[in-house]
């Protein structure tokens, strides 16, 4: 048997379908759309396509964006104030900073400065900590992506043994809170973990994100196992995940693809994200 | 071979002179001695006996300690009420709410109530997402405990494979978020983990909190593993984990005892907080 190759272009179709809904009710009685502001400093061809597919997306639903390019010497203290300026601006109902940052940079105090109203990616410490509490009004895209895609199809979670590979605070971390709050059995691993497979190969449902191509093949997976693969890595023959699709196609049941898979409904559950902000800065719920 | 037994109330008294020592410079230059208010709903023989400890060990310190208590009956309204006034008396420099409270009232709605600044137990949304951001100036205090204790038996995490038996917002969840920061490949089971002992007997370090008498026997545990009880179960018998002691002693080479484990060092890791929240309410970092 042949895994079902999960549509992520589609999924993202229904959440974008279900975003521009909201928000045109939402217009029948605010005075103005969404504006959200996206921040990236210096250029990465990665971050640059991620920013234009966003912004494409945010037009197709109804939301307003705009764009400051910082030069990649920029000083921390002035995107600090850029924020701040950001923060106290009644037009803007979002902030975006772009990752990867410049090594330099401190992320964790940006994320810090955006108000916790306009924190579009879920990761002010506020936000961040109500999602482990269990308000999920605001929770990190991709780890909301992944969610989205197993939801969509039907995989059940509690009880189930998961293994993400990766534990970032974007990620991992988050994605692992997210799934005990649905009662599964979670494994984390990482760089540092000694043996892989003896994880992977026990997993009912194997989330991988290292941004290793060929990371994960068919010996890593358990038979009928669900294979969610984050990472966007590009590569001279192309974009891949940490996927050895060949190897792993024959194993599993159901499999994302790279593209087509996390990618495009990470970017749906960012507009999510912005409606959520955009109602809090009108004072919703 | 048998396991060395750690001594959790030495490992408590090196921290409470730790405490006593940094409050005495403090107090060279600040006005005030700390004041933390407790909040206590209805009787609880363990909360009892978890307060009671506690104040104890702030007399021995030098902190001041008042205690609201409340009737089982008592209405959320109210509480928050209590709260929001002791946020604003700049003459308390922390609020302690005591766990479990009864079903009727909202953790969330009363943690989050608490300033931030004046959250003893770092479970308020800013302080656990700050934590999981590697700010851990204010984090929960059991698990603060646990990494306390493997600092101080020199028990190094990265690589290791841990094992938490637990999935709670106060122990297992901020437990398995600190454990990532140290690059600890990290399992979370509970009730819902169809085969935990897959799992625990894999574990270089086992660390359980199921409150379930004899869950963890020697078939659960690795040789030579380390195995922290954090479990405070009330029996007709006395006090006891979730460790089996009698068939778990002869394989793992480290063990907490209970009592005498981690109990007092969470006590020990909550005076700690009590001077942090106290420095920062101060204008101190």
């Amino acid at each position: 048997m042949t895994a079902k190759i999960i549509n992520g272009r589609a999924i993202a179709q229904v959440l974008r379908n279900d975003v521009a809904s909201e928000l045109k009710t939402l217009l029948k009685t605010s005075p103005a759309s969404p504006l959200i502001t996206s921040i990236t400093v210096g250029h990465n061809p990665s971050s640059d396509l991620y920013l234009k597919l966003r912004e494409n997306a945010c037009k197709e639903v109804g939301i307003r964006t705009n764009h400051l390019y910082f030069e990649k010497n920029i000083r921390e203290k002035q995107i600090m104030e850029t924020i701040h300026q950001l923060n106290n601006d009644p037009s803007v109902h979002g902030i975006f900073i772009q990752y990867p940052l410049p090594t330099y940079l401190s992320q964790a105090n940006l994320i810090r400065a955006i108000h916790p109203n306009k924190d579009v990616e879920g990761l002010h410490p506020y936000n961040l900590g109500a999602t482990y509490l269990g308000d999920e009004r605001l929770t990190p895209c991709t780890p909301q992506a992944v969610l989205t895609i197993l939801k969509h199809e039907q995989v059940s979670l509690q009880g189930k043994d998961i293994v993400i590979v990766n534990h970032s605070t974007i990620v991992g971390k988050p994605l692992a809170g997210l799934l005990l709050q649905r009662n599964a059995t979670v494994s984390i691993c990482h760089v540092y973990t000694k043996d892989l497979k003896r994880y992977s190969s026990q997993a009912d449902i194997l989330i991988t994100a290292a941004g290793v191509p060929k990371l994960i093949t068919g010996e890593h997976v358990k038979k009928h196992a669900v294979v969610i693969d984050v990472a966007v890595i590009e590569t001279k023959d192309g974009v891949c995940g940490d996927v050895d699709t060949t190897s792993v196609v024959d194993k599993a049941d159901l499999l994302t693809p790279v593209p087509g898979g996390v990618g495009p409904v990470t970017i749906a559950c960012s507009l999510k994200n912005m409606v959520q902000t955009y109602k809090t800065c009108m004072g919703q719920k």
